[in-house]
């Protein structure tokens, strides 16, 4: 990795040295767009013949049988279902402990507030194929999704569909599976066809066509909302003198791996760590099966070399990365300062495998610079808040002429006349 | 109102019966972007000129004064004030019991998972000018602003600008007030200029300049997030037999005197209800200021007679009103089963109008069907949720098989490696 010395950049080049890659767009819009409308027209028919032109594959159901999901349950190994077992437990014990309390109080006497939480009622799950089947994908959307009380939960995965995807979602209570992909899985969901559920959200990752396709049905009213918008994935890590230099590699190559847009930045005050670092990345680099894809990311990843820590904290507030691990001699000194981060790994034996796979945190988390504003993935995402009032006689004689006096300088007239007339109303009953 | 049988309907009339106007979209994508362009490229320079053409106001700076503020202070009235302060001290307490709770626990032992809460750092609020001094919306944006914790809360709000807005604006704690309206003001808190502070998120309602230019910011990472779709406002009353006309009349007309695009509707059993409610619009029309707007209103607006309440609560989530408003012998006795409302009004003594300015609950509430999928605006929307997580080396030997095994099955070496190399590690040290 390149290296930078932090204070060496002026301010344009340092804001430069942040920025992310521009991500690839335009161009497929028309052609989502036409995959869109082919499916809100042709149904099942057009999604089948979809299936068979984009993703050459030959089905006549759309929906896995549940002869089909017995089949491939059978055909994953033990180890693994252990393993996804273990995960399981601890990322359902951290989603449970996010089940909000409802609030009631009064807030004048006879002014009873409420806020009430309610699953949102459909969910649909989108999870991809290709190369690496993700199973850990399955566990992060539909595990929340079910705690949360939604009432139908579907899940679209590309053909062929990887077995263990197909076990993990049935193990996780998704109550529909189908082979579809791209955005044509997207539109399926956002609008329904004979065999798949239209829902009220869409949540999972994708490659640019599901991102585009996502985008263009949360913008109908009529379609249906999403969880993010989407970047490539990136890591940032914090390390000081103390840190392994090993496990810092390693941790990068996590990221790096990804794929070529990745992004991988270390901030660290120590100028031999740094070299250290790129010394492992070389020898690690050399046995990976990914290899390529991370040399790549790599060629376009960064090292700044800052004063000290609290600079680093600085430096990576305004980068906001989604994973941002810390390996400090104290690295939960530094997390009050910490801003602006998807999820925060702390500590020497804490990679970022662990957060993506079993640790029990939720591994969608928000990338591209919107974690500033985003949150990571949790249970509230399948959820709605709502407001509740009620109010007594007491209460309205209470609060009444203020809403009264508040409306009338907002000349709303009607809104005013509405609580008038119950305070008439209540006068003549005294 | 029209009066409709629900039961006579066909499937696709009711559809038909419930779906919204046609929001009025398009047209305006160029000439915004033109106006977003321009602030980006010529700051304060081109907001003072974009104000003077637009707004036909001459201001040479762009923030009040203190100076100005206390004028405007001064000039508002001691009923007004003690209003506000009551309105005030309700918003605060509904609000400040929404503030969360981190959440920390160990998923498997040494495996420590916590979820923390950030406030967004800089948020700004659009307060819509016009005839209306909308002073309830500076309340409903800031107070949760201010109790989140956010560093840097500034409101735009167009010339001239009212004295009650700059009054309330600092009564919540505004930290900067700027005489700016229109896309240009959204333009200006998104990307910021020499005087207006770039924020990371904007709130608050809008004409349909500033609806399309929160569109277009928001889908620009380097823009701002925004708090919700927009939509025009919206009441849906459940009444039985037992409801007051002359009530229910008075509901229906806060929503409709809103605009000419306010949808009302009112469903009941009753059919005496029905033509008394009839009856008591007419009545009560004849005395309101904005009468000619709700009755343009009332025009698209419909009664449904059904055949009990449970058909009753089936047509209210179906349509997933922004406000509900219920009527009944037994209000409450009907909430486990409503769904999609963003807030709802129980019993006779409970008019929307306490909602919109006084009760507590927050006013800013997802409308024109989204209320499926989005939550009533909250504390929680001007903060952000991350996770922590941190190992010891029991807790890496607890789950880093598992996870090595899942990294392997997803094809992800790297990922594998990254707890490898750690076990591998602490095999040594033992």
């Amino acid at each position: 990795m390149n290296i930078l010395e932090w204070n060496q950049l002026s301010i344009t080049e340092q804001t430069q040295a942040l920025r992310r890659p521009a991500l690839a767009q335009g161009g497929r819009e028309a052609q989502v767009a036409d995959i869109i409308a082919k499916v809100r027209q042709g149904g099942d028919a057009a999604l089948i013949e979809l299936t068979r032109t984009l993703d050459r594959a030959e089905r006549s159901t759309l929906q896995l049988s549940e002869q089909e999901i017995d089949e491939a349950a059978d055909r994953v190994g033990t180890d693994l279902k252990a393993a996804i077992e273990l995960a399981i437990s601890n990322i359902e014990t951290f989603h449970r402990a996010q089940l909000p309390t409802h609030i009631a109080l009064d807030t004048s006497p006879g002014v009873r507030c409420e806020l009430h939480f309610q699953p949102i009622e459909k969910v649909g799950l989108y999870v991809p194929g290709g190369s690496a089947p993700l199973v850990s994908t399955v566990m992060m959307l539909a595990i929340p999704a079910r705690l949360a009380g939604c009432e139908r939960v579907v899940l679209c995965s590309p053909p062929p569909i990887n077995d263990a995807i197909v076990y993990t979602a049935r193990r996780c209570g998704v109550d529909a599976i189908y082979t579809l992909g791209g955005a044509q899985a997207v539109a399926a969901m956002a609008y329904g066809s004979e065999s798949v559920t239209k829902v009220d959200k869409i949540f999972g990752p994708g490659n640019a066509w599901v991102t585009e396709a996502k985008q263009q049905v949360s913008s109908d009213v009529n379609g249906a909302a999403i969880d993010m918008p989407a970047g490539p994935s990136e890591v940032l890590v914090i390390a000081d003198d103390t840190a392994d230099a090993d496990f810092i590699a390693s941790d990068l190559l996590s990221q790096a791996e990804h794929g070529p847009d990745s992004q991988v930045i270390l901030v660290t005050p120590s100028n031999a760590l740094a070299d250290q670092v790129n010394a492992a990345l070389e020898q690690q680099l050399a046995q990976l099966s990914r290899a390529d894809i991370a040399r790549q990311a790599l060629s376009e990843s960064r090292t700044f070399i800052c004063d000290d820590l609290a600079q680093a904290v600085a430096i990576s507030n305004a980068y906001a990365p989604e994973h941002l691990i810390v390996q400090t001699a104290e690295p939960r000194a530094l997390l009050p300062d910490l801003k602006n981060a998807g999820s925060i790994f702390l500590g020497a034996w804490t990679p970022e495998s662990v957060g993506d796979y079993a640790s029990g945190t939720n591994h969608t988390l928000p990338t591209y610079g919107y974690s500033r504003t985003y949150s990571s993935l949790g249970l509230a995402d399948y959820q709605r808040r709502f407001t509740v009032q009620e109010l007594t006689p007491t209460g309205l004689r209470a609060i009444g002429p203020a809403v009264e006096l508040l409306a009338a300088t907002e000349t709303l007239d009607a809104h005013k006349n509405a609580v008038s007339l119950r305070l008439a109303k209540l006068e003549k009953q005294a």
